[in-house]
């Protein structure tokens, strides 16, 4: 059995206000458990007591509690109350959220991201980056959080890896970016020249994608410098902006 | 007011067994009816009574009413009545399905899906392949039904350009198209050479994907002839699939 304080606690970490006041949030599945544990500060991990045999549950209670990390379990009564995106997976840890500074993401090429609104969207964009190796990413303060766990799942571990930074000013942050650390920034946009086959010397730059509907805010589309387009043969009328941002990815 | 006859059917075709009863599917949204309208057999339109006037709600009335197509008004309580993906779209037709052959895509490149449960990455992938100028395209049996509402949505329109063969068994199929249309078999595997920046002579080439959790089945792995990797250096363990086919199909 959970104390209600716990439920309480863990119900109000599905809503980002509370995410942001405890600087908490959470990770659902054995998957992602055993991901935040080896990657992350995990707080407190929270098990269905009927599951705690599953081998793969089981290796996380280990690792949680080598850690010292402290493992409450859970009964049917409890599932019933506790939020979760699907039904109860097992399995979910509080995680700690990292300070992330615009300086500590000025280390190599940086994903900008401005108004996204789909959870799958970002959480794939994240682990797009990760799979290519950038872990520098910038998001606006106008996208989903972050920390949403159907983003944190979308992700398949890789938010641990990365440094993900929450714009408050993305066109000031930007132009910081630019005047202070002399990076240049990168857009895709259907009048830009064709993708190439590589883009190189990547160090130094900004990519920035915008909303699904509407693109780059004009606000924004004042800091590009350069403009690519991804040549398309049939009649679609765009790409999922996940699909582009990886079609981009995949040539750095 | 819809007659209890018409929601009964609307609530039918959500279902996969019923889809292929009636040979019938549903698209959603002004934007899909649209172009269900431009590109597909439309059978019936249905439109919610008090947003007849938006403009691109009349628009789609006033196509359907020039091609001769029933539309249907109704109420409050019938959109209480009507399944849909999300709350009733103000706008959605019953569209024919096309009947497709396997001849019928063995002309030019073809993207061959084993095992694709998420309606979202069906219908990105179906997107993607269209966006690229690809309309041939095989789902397996056991992959999620292409016609169900979900993926209907996620294809922004492509499916109304496509060319799906749902197949009946996936490897005889593959078989019959590299004997007898001397077709070459291409997958994305872990162990594969380096995806190369451009692949040609794409014209008898099919382009195989298996599931999101297991890849392809041993049994498919069988009729695979050339295998590339997507090279990553990061830690993340994998790409979505939606993402990796698209990063194959933006080089060809």
């Amino acid at each position: 059995m959970l104390s209600s304080k716990i439920v309480k606690h863990l119900n109000q970490l599905q809503e980002k206000k509370y995410r942001r006041e405890f600087g908490e949030y959470i990770v659902e599945g054995f998957k992602g458990v055993g991901e935040a544990l080896d990657h992350a500060e995990v707080v407190m991990v929270v098990v269905e007591g009927n599951r705690r045999g599953e081998i793969e549950i089981a290796s996380c209670i280990h690792k949680a509690e080598a850690q010292g990390i402290p493992v409450e379990f859970c009964g049917r009564k409890d599932i019933g109350n506790i939020k979760t995106t699907d039904t109860f997976p097992g399995i979910l840890a509080v995680v700690d959220i990292p300070e992330c500074h615009l300086e500590d993401i000025a280390d190599g090429p940086i994903i900008v991201l401005e108004n996204i609104k789909d959870p799958g969207n970002l959480g794939t964009i994240i682990r797009t980056a990760d799979w290519f190796g950038i872990t520098n990413i910038m998001v606006s303060e106008n996208s989903v959080d972050h920390y949403n766990p159907k983003v944190v799942r979308s992700t398949m571990g890789s938010i641990f890896r990365s440094k993900i930074y929450r714009s408050h000013h993305i066109r000031t942050e930007c132009e910081e970016l630019k005047n202070k650390f002399g990076y240049s920034v990168t857009s895709l946009d259907i009048e830009g020249a064709p993708l190439p086959a590589k883009i190189t010397n990547t160090e130094r730059m900004i990519f920035l994608f915008g909303s699904e509907s509407h693109g780059l805010s004009p606000e924004l589309e004042a800091v590009v410098d350069v403009r690519y387009t991804i040549p398309g043969k049939g009649k679609a009328e765009s790409l999922n902006l996940a699909i582009s941002a990886a079609i981009l990815m995949s040539r750095l």
